[in-house]
């Protein structure tokens, strides 16, 4: 990749992100003062970090008003990983409130808009890493992806989304909310970038009980776009089924027909146990039910965070054992189902949510997460990449998921579809 | 294996299982009548069925009473997997009341007697699998383990006990207690017997959500018995600091004597995140919890089961959602640890429990599965095997853990210290 031109990174942050919102905090003197050693890709090129990941030095406030003034002493594992593969780090982008939730309005912090359009949602929780790659403030920007928060913003702002395998990226440093579905992940103006991107984050965490070592040669940039002949693709009947935008579905099915002409072997594939409503709210209790566990102290103070966030702690903290078990059930069982389909194709292509970006201050659909979070409950890769509307209105996103440790073979495919396009 | 004869087994039963009380239910008719086919290494060789896995036409009571009458109508998979191995089941086999439990003192089903002792329990659950066997009634016999209830009757009643890797033995058709920790294993009188009966066992189950199709190449039985020369063995931290009975310290010890001797390499492993105690009350508790969610029937009937059992269930039920979680969290670390000790050892060796079997009637010690529990934590596999007592007394019992599918490997080192003890 170019390196970047910092400076003017700056002023144009300076200039343009007053009406987008998309930085919390800009690390000027941080960033022109990084002498970025080495060879690698990656030198010299800018990246924003979501305000839930440790910069030593910067807040780290995850949108929440009880840790507004925490400044975190030390970067964590994956940031000092960006910095030593060279990356420059801009500063700390805007985030949904506790990373609960897909709008990035944000009380006590700002409404982030979509630098697509004004006054609309960037989606989220990492709305400020999809609008600042979408304004070309940043190349690259580190999300976290619990249900869908990297790949929804990146849909939403017509950028790249990539979600890793489970314990490829370490998230020690990262404020949590769900250890069991919480990733790293990245957003990037390319898939060259986010496969760069992933790859200098990845590595072994020993402080995450839920990091691996990386397997010897995984790789997530591919060597070329893949050739789609005789490529298993799999369309999830759940998502065949479910309602959405029109100009998604048809998104979605200009994608299949450029894969069908080229070869590729499309069929609808079942996913036992992923009932999108069963999954989203099995979801939500475990993940209510682990940020209780890991922020008690936010869940009775009215000044530490929104009545709405603390509420939704409050639920999980004070649900009943069983209802937890029964949703760890039907967490279980949509796991199985989509290990399952990959056992029968070599990919799933869908579109990454049910609708494109809508105004702030409209209710956000409930089924937002519906298309991702089967990703974060299977633990597999999952990248959301753009496709052009056919009503010519705000980009589509559909999204391309993998068997585990299958970054690089997404990428290939999306890189050949974004050619054939 | 040999053939079993098998009206010589019944007739054995008939006449000496009174006394023990091993099974719940001997199939004569089935078992005479059986012509099994192929040509297979088990064609012929009898096995008894724990009595919470179903077999076609027979009671599957668990224990409990109110399952008491409950018939099965066709074979578990698993059981049909053995059947067509050619195996010839004899019956259902004595548990501790709903797999919860390790004394297998059942109320309303019996008290079963260890063949070693009289008067002393076989451990549990799979008590009666741990009796049969010990007492030659069956060579073979299906347990299930959720935190070491194959393990501790193999221990206590000197025989095998093997718990495959999760998702290897699929569980459709078994009574579940918890679907996050039950494994089906087996209890056999040779390592022989336990590595060709899981093989018979091992295989896709699309009914169970965590059943996974077997890795290509995947055996259970050795071709030898494994050469410890430069072997890396692991002697988990947590255990060494334990308390345990000084005749099975002695035990491990010799154990690690003859290793050293022969070339190996053995060295204490932290296990970070295994805290004994906290690790059994996370389990515990997820357990309850999963259970009520599983038989809600039975939580407030006073017929329905023993006030203890119902207890367990109810406090499961209730526990607060952030309590859930904090398990969840718990059981995560206890994991990590474990694989990553894995990561930098061959194999672990550690005593299979801290105690040997005591009588009936004395209360159960709370750590009998304080160091079994682990594998069903983290999914790897563990054998218990006999090692003679140094104090001439009951015999005590060693475990192998090792990383996931290897089996063969923890059968080979196990073969290989049965020769040298």
């Amino acid at each position: 990749m170019t390196p970047s031109d910092i400076p003017a990174l700056l002023a144009r942050i300076a200039a343009e992100d007053g009406a987008i919102g998309s930085f919390w905090q800009v690390d000027r003197e941080g960033a022109l003062a990084a002498t970025p050693a080495g060879r690698g890709p990656l030198v010299g090129v800018a990246i924003g970090i979501k305000d839930n990941v440790d910069v030593a030095g910067l807040r780290t406030t995850a949108g929440i008003a009880a840790f507004r003034h925490r400044v975190a002493d030390r970067d964590a594992p994956v940031v000092r990983r960006l910095r030593e593969a060279g990356l420059v780090i801009l500063g700390k982008l805007a985030m949904h409130e506790g990373a609960l939730g897909a709008t990035t309005d944000t009380p006590g912090f700002g409404r982030c808009m979509n630098p697509l359009r004004a006054g609309y949602t960037p989606g989220g929780s990492s709305g400020g890493s999809g609008a600042a790659v979408a304004a070309g403030l940043v190349p690259l920007a580190v999300g976290t992806d619990t249900m869908g928060s990297v790949r929804l913003p990146a849909a939403y702002c017509g950028v790249f989304g990539l979600k890793p395998t489970s314990g490829l990226v370490g998230r020690s440093g990262v404020v949590a909310l769900s250890p069991r579905l919480d990733h790293v992940g990245i957003l990037a103006a390319s898939i060259e970038g986010a496969a760069l991107g992933l790859e200098a984050m990845a590595g072994d965490d020993p402080d995450d009980p839920d990091s691996r070592p990386t397997p010897p040669g995984w790789r997530a940039l591919p060597a070329a776009p893949a050739d789609p002949r005789g490529l298993r693709i799999g369309l999830p009947e759940p998502v065949l089924a479910a309602p959405m935008e029109p100009a998604i579905r048809a998104a979605w099915e200009a994608a299949q027909a450029r894969l069908r002409e080229a070869g590729a072997i499309l069929s609808p594939v079942p996913v036992a146990g992923w009932d999108l409503t069963a999954t989203r709210r099995a979801g939500l209790l475990l993940i209510e039910a682990e940020a209780a566990a890991l922020h008690p102290a936010l869940v009775d103070d009215p000044e530490a965070a929104t009545p709405g966030f603390r509420a939704a702690l409050a639920y999980g903290r004070d649900a009943k054992g069983v209802r937890i078990a029964q949703a760890l059930f039907r967490l279980a069982e949509a796991r199985a189902g989509a290990l399952r389909a990959l056992d029968h194709c070599d990919l799933l292509l869908m579109p990454t949510a049910p609708q494109r970006a809508f105004p702030h201050g409209t209710p956000a659909p409930v089924d937002q997460a519906d298309f991702t979070a089967i990703a974060n409950v299977a633990g597999l890769p999952a990248l959301a990449f753009p496709w052009p509307a056919p009503d010519g209105d705000l980009p589509c996103s559909l999204q391309l998921m993998g068997p585990a440790y299958g970054e690089q073979a997404i990428c290939a495919l999306a890189a050949w579809l974004l050619r054939a396009r």
